[in-house]
């Protein structure tokens, strides 16, 4: 089972795959295809990419011959071929309740998304200071997730009892409200110590840390 | 099991879910609560959906006094109470693409989504042309519906074989390359008829019709 992505800096929809796999210790091989940047005569990335499947992007899991290419498609692949290892929660209301912060992640939070790309090592308390007080939707955004963390069974814990895929799926956000610096209620911040101090969070931001080096 | 959802002819999201209900014979009550107008004193569609669950968007299903608001997520947790419906493909690959292709619906396309709001009873051929020749994000998003239209397994058939979810959440994009009246490939065109010719799809159709008279 192979996993593509793209620089750990960077690839927000990479890390939550990858954090899954990580977290629960399935038997997987990272693939790190690095982005192209504009001064390359090529677009090696999108090369690499597209040759796998007409959607050219990562995270992309090849498994069977067969390539799976959404990050949430591949988590819930995963979680049938996995069944013991409950990377959904067990409880069946729980479960729906993952599900549905999961989804919500995928398809909104486009301002977040937009202004504040993913960029682990990055210190952008300016930037973030600008964006904060320029744009509402942005703040609706960060208040909306503010309120899904809050909703947590306990406030030591993850957003669905043990560490989940919506976990995995949040994980992103808590790197960008660090490196733009918004300022988040105390059960947020929590919430976020509880991701940080996470084995896979960990590794990933490591790897992240060590592309930046290179 | 209540489905609530927002006015047929205009409501994306609810029509996803309702076609998968009506498709496969689900035993649900519809809860059809009408979008506010800028001219009403009050935002009580806002109030009604935000009295259920702390997003306040449709589609929600209310079941067991749980309420699942996101339609991927309600989708998900239908296939799991019904599985002998098969709601998704059989064939693990198979569902595997319905997942791939409805996750990516879920966080993409956001230029049709954006510049093509459903409207299915309105005739916006003229928007179309304006908004075709300006956009090519929007180009781009709907060669990229149209190629995963194309890799159906049947030209005659539906996108994983049997009409599935997958189907459910590509039927707003049919209606919005007939409002808009964007030029597709005749094998999209087909995917279109067989779409169109589906008794749920004709029964939603004929709902948003009945609204615009009412």
């Amino acid at each position: 089972m192979h996993l593509y992505i793209g620089n750990k800096n960077l690839s927000s929809w990479s890390m939550r795959v990858w954090l899954v796999c990580t977290a629960f210790d399935l038997p997987f091989e990272e693939v790190l295809v690095r982005f192209s940047t504009p001064d390359q005569a090529e677009n090696t990335f999108a090369q690499t990419m597209q040759s796998l499947h007409s959607n050219g992007k990562v995270p992309a899991l090849v498994h069977d011959d067969h390539v799976i290419w959404d990050s949430l498609a591949i988590c819930e692949y995963l979680a049938e071929l996995f069944p013991a290892k409950h990377l959904w929660p067990e409880d069946r209301m729980l479960r729906a309740r993952a599900r549905c912060i999961s989804a919500e992640m995928h398809s909104s939070f486009t301002s977040l998304r937009n202004h504040c790309p993913m960029n682990i090592t990055a210190n952008l308390a300016q930037q973030g200071q600008v964006l904060w007080s320029s744009y509402s939707d942005l703040r609706q955004d960060v208040a909306r997730i503010e309120q899904i963390w809050a909703e947590r069974p306990q406030p030591e814990g993850f957003l669905c009892g043990h560490f989940s895929i919506a976990d995995a799926f949040y994980a992103p956000v808590v790197s960008r409200l660090i490196s733009y610096q918004f300022a988040v209620h105390p059960s947020s911040q929590q919430y976020m110590h509880t991701m940080l101090a996470h084995p896979a969070v960990r590794l990933w931001i490591q790897g992240a840390r060590a592309e930046i080096v290179a």
